[in-house]
């Protein structure tokens, strides 16, 4: 309150307003000058962090001068079962359940509260703890009171002009399904004094120290597109902010940004997220696949269920149990266990992390290797089939011989294999013969992967290209999303894509496919592919770059870089696009930097577009920091920390040693003309020289 | 009461017991001989019948005799709301949604009660009543009282041995979703006054005089199995029970004998009930018919939301709209269009109807052609093809070029161009074109028929054979019917075949098949039919028969013929399955009798098994009543009423006239190795000369 007046800036006059992310920093900063409805004026300074190295801290510094002679209140809180606003009807907003907290206790504690509170249905404990620092000029009052799902510290106080006042507010959580209401009483209450020790200086520096060491391996300099600069920025913060302490929790789809999708995380947290966390914050990365590891019980259990051997992991889950209810979209999504394999499969390739290898990623391979032994079929031509299930394309679902999935399987059967014969011992101990390993290989070796000779490209399931094409003609453009406009019956039966699924398989199975495959694949599927999902636009922006269609792929690198930050499709208010986040990354490194894995080493095919001068990118790779700098004609590769290694160059072998750089010409790109998107679906626009 | 002690089967004694179906005379007679706890005897005798005559009408005779002298209580009930037994989790079951007839009133009317209710949520008004005849020796005090969900008459006497008391109860029903409750109460209580008008005797006579003249153009005679003589006339009489009064209400799958599927119909209803109705009740047929016109409307907009033309007929419902739930088996199972279309232009070429030609059949004819000309399209090489469709089999679904769904889609196309042909006037009011007839015929003549080369046999859909098969060497007995126990996942993806589809098709559309593939397909589906729905027996027995597996086609025409009256799928409590009883018409009509039209002519092919010595039935045949008699090696065809005709016999035309008999030698059947069924579900072996 500004003398009685609530501060609100739908009122009185609002002078000057800023908010900023320093995403070095790793705060959220806002200033804000106000002039109340009876003239009086402050300005207010809030800094806010949620501690990355503090487990369960957040802290809030609350600064308000006084321009004018004024009396100030201000008011903290701790509020539980806040109502959300009303029920969205787009199926991937969350589910409104009502309030879902159920108070236990409710206690001020110092200058500030104690919450406990447990979930309504899955009966979990969650405390949440408030205290504060004052801070003021002279006489001051100061109210604590706590009641039910409320607890407020009030700080009422006169400033005279240029005055100020402050609150460092801290705030702790802790949750357990197991722990006692005092012990998680007394777990909150000892984050808090953690806390003040450190206090708030404390913990900035904390933050900044552990970002610093973060983008000393991640970071990603674009020269000539100050937007998309700004943006792979903020996707990386986001990343990490969402992955560093998920520990052996899923990173849902949102992070936790957002109520979006209920919180639960999907497939595309491993084909899309975990890369880009195994490249610049490996931990993280290991972290989330040990979740992963910590549901195999769960996902054995829903292979005996559906007859299958080995596990099948949850496509749409929070806790590893299958929470999508309309099973031919996610029980017959088969491809997240082979995902899962690639992201543990591409973890240990880039750490050389053996620990991880034999204890977590053995038995993810092994688990999901039998899954697919026991899906698939030979056929009487001993071709090894997969029938009746859904690929990463949402708009078709329960197809024979997806393309994708049978590579992403093939590779899943084989890594299983190669990890058992590396690791006998343990291998023997899950009950791995040599004859089930080589019934993988033989598998995998003789995997079908459709081809339609008449068109010269790869159909992305049996049957694909017979089907009659959607009517893009007359569908316009308030018909998309197509999910909310046309029944799943319409969407299954004809050639129309949401998301890369045939592109996708191309940039992670790249070896399966010729280059001139590759090309005509592209086009091809760019006239089908509507890009209902922000997981799409990343994967075609690398893909189109292999491909040489550079402009466009930084079309597509814009579109998934402004995803959230211009709101595209209108529902970041759900939460932020965190696969969509990371294709920024995947369309700036892998795409215009090339970044793949061939026979185990890493490599590079550097290619610009004309409108980005300079890419300079930091990658970790075994236990070294990596950087490549490119721009129009040269690619500088240096080994910023750790022993001397090889990488590839457009296929051939540049060895890096420490303190010295290593340059490369590119070659030229052949610029192939610019395919069509379906009418209203071509990506937006997007002009690099303006501002961020 | 029998002095006090209430009348009870499973206390006391029962001395006799008989209940019997006189499918004559239409009425079901329980005689039983009773001595109570106390040592009194009675001799009850009940006659009941839903009078297919009056409309509203149901009567009960109730007599009791004194074997002792005793005190007599009778009480007649009418009970609305009654509670039903628990709710059966099969989902084939019906859905429990508690009481749901809300009152309106309830009164006493003469010797009885009106009572008026309406139904919950769809707001449905319907009244009831009854009214009875007394007679007593001596004298009786009769109560009425009626009171909310109850009415009842209480008739108390004391009878000497020997002597009788009766109690004619007369039932009247009416129901609207207009007319208010003072006409619904007045409807009900005229029908009683017609009723009484009538009395018990000429209710007993009317219905005896509609059912001769049922049964004098529909009884089928079989020598040498007393069961199936039995069952084939409980069929005809349960079938024109469930039909005859249908009017323009749809013939549920259960006729109206129990609460399974929720009183819902199905495809089924056109495919294997109406065929029966056709040649033996047509005017019950085309009021069936009438009813699916009247949903046209309903139709139209479904085919409109699913952004098709024409019209798109609901799999299961009730009005109109589609009841289904679970789109892959409802929505996507499209050949229920081309089921009414089979249907109409049946009825239309066994009776001539040309009125409903035009007026009912062509409507549906035109608005199902253009279904499938916008649900299809033609390939780059000109094939038409239907994709993303589900055909009769529920083990399947979401398929490309079914089989069944084509070459039934190539008949409605056709018979739409040909009645269009027909009544040029007619069909220009439904906008109809040369051009549009033109692109009909040519999407029916371009149909795709997959078929499977190595095999020598047709896929039922596309890349069908090349699925990996059901593991049924170990499925054990007690995972029958798969869809209780497996996921429709594992189901869709492999071949199992719930009931028949391609069998059917080869049954409905016979001339798209060689003799020599009719053989390899059916032995071929036969290693893969689990028969989990009782619609299939007949048709494998048709086809049986067709092919010349007599003895395999006797015992799947048992199991059709005996599914209820030996129950042999436990869920008769459900109620009758109408289009397993239709079966046991279609196994000894089209399958023994080889009834099938060809070119619009009436065409058999009489054989029989070793086992039936005998076969004949009757069938009404453009305003003509026919009869077929088969033995071993002649069948005598004879026309008993109406107009000389010819028919065929085995492709031969044969002149039936007035008053003589045409006998002709039966060709000898070539018997072949009895196919094999998957594991336990061989179909129950038959004994067909144990009596019934």
């Amino acid at each position: 309150l500004v003398d009685d007046e609530p501060f609100d800036v739908r009122y009185g006059q609002l002078v000057s307003h800023e908010r900023s992310l320093d995403m070095r920093a790793g705060t959220l900063t806002r200033q804000v000058r106000w002039r109340s409805p009876t003239g009086r004026e402050v300005r207010i300074r809030s800094v806010r962090l949620v501690s990355l190295t503090h487990r369960s801290i957040a802290a809030i510094s609350y600064e308000v001068e006084a321009v004018d002679d004024t009396r100030v209140v201000v008011q903290s809180e701790l509020v539980a079962n806040e109502s959300l606003p009303g029920r969205d009807r787009d199926p991937r907003a969350a589910a409104d359940i009502g309030p879902s907290l159920v108070g236990e206790e409710t206690l001020t504690h110092r200058c500030g509260a104690v919450m406990v509170h447990t979930t309504r249905l899955s009966g979990l404990r969650l405390a949440a703890g408030m205290d504060h620092d004052l801070e003021q000029p002279g006489h001051a009052v100061v109210d604590v009171d706590a009641q039910g799902d409320i607890a407020r510290v009030t700080l009422a106080a006169r400033l005279r002009p240029g005055e100020r006042l402050r609150m460092v507010k801290l705030v702790a959580y802790g949750w357990s399904a197991r722990r006692s209401r005092s012990a998680l009483h007394d777990q909150v209450v000892a984050a808090l004094a953690g806390a003040r020790e450190s206090g708030w200086d404390g913990l900035v520096d904390d933050q900044r120290e552990f970002l610093d060491e973060f983008w000393s391996g991640a970071d990603v300099e674009v020269d000539g597109d100050a937007q998309v600069q700004q943006a792979v920025r903020f996707a990386l913060f986001q990343m990490i902010q969402a992955a560093a302490r998920a520990e052996q929790r899923p990173i849902p789809a949102k992070g936790l940004t957002g109520p979006g999708y209920d919180g639960h995380t999907f497939w595309d947290s491993e084909i899309y997220v975990l890369p880009v966390l195994t490249y610049t914050h490996p931990a993280a990365a290991a972290d989330a696949l040990r979740w992963r590891a910590s549901t195999l019980a769960v996902a054995e259990d829903n292979a005996t269920g559906l007859g299958l051997e080995g596990a099948a992991f949850a496509w749409r889950t929070i806790s590893g149990a299958e929470c999508s209810g309309y099973w031919p979209a996610g029980t017959a999504a088969f491809h997240v266990n082979a995902d899962i394999a690639d992201a543990a499969i591409r973890y240990v390739e880039a750490t050389g992390d053996v620990e991880f290898e034999k204890d977590t990623s053995m038995p993810l391979l092994v688990a999901t290797a039998r899954l697919w032994r026991s899906l698939g079929q030979h056929d009487m031509e001993g071709n090894f089939r997969i029938d009746g299930v859904t690929g990463p394309d949402e708009y078709s679902a329960i197809a024979d011989n997806n393309v994708y999935t049978n590579l992403m399987a093939a590779q899943n059967l084989v890594g299983a294999a190669e990890v058992a014969g590396r690791y006998r011992a343990q291998a023997a101990g899950l009950g791995v013969t040599a004859e089930e390993m080589a019934s993988w290989r033989d598998a995998a070796h003789a995997i079908v992967i459709p081809y339609d000779e008449r068109l010269g490209i790869h159909p992305q399931s049996e049957r694909f290209t017979d089907h009659a094409r959607w009517e893009f003609e007359s569908t316009g453009p308030e018909k998309y999303p197509l999910l909310l406009h046309f029944p799943y019956f319409n969407l299954y039966r004809k050639q129309v894509v949401k998301q890369a699924d045939l592109v996708l398989a191309m940039q992670l199975r790249g070896e399966a496919f010729t280059p001139e495959q590759k090309a005509r694949n592209f086009d091809y599927y760019e006239e089908l592919t509507v890009r209902d999902s922000s997981l799409s636009a990343g994967t075609q922006a690398v893909m189109a770059a292999e491909v040489g269609h550079m402009d466009l792929a930084h079309d597509y690198l814009a579109e998934a870089a402004l995803m959230d930050l211009q709101d595209l499709e209108n529902n970041t208010r759900d939460g932020l696009h965190l696969a969509s986040l990371a294709g920024t990354w995947h369309a700036l490194v892998m795409g215009f930097g090339g970044l793949r894995t061939e026979k185990g080493v890493l490599s590079f095919s550097p290619r610009l577009p004309e409108s980005i001068t300079g890419l300079c990118f930091k990658l970790r790779y075994r236990g070294r920091r990596l950087e490549v700098a490119i721009d129009a004609d040269h690619a500088a590769y240096r080994l910023l920390e750790g022993e001397a290694v090889s990488v590839l160059h457009h296929g051939t072998s540049v060895r890096l040693d420490p303190g010295q750089e290593a340059s490369r010409r590119l070659p030229r790109i052949r610029s192939r003309p610019r395919p069509q998107q379906p009418k209203h679906r071509e990506p937006p626009p997007h002009h690099p020289g303006e501002g961020a």
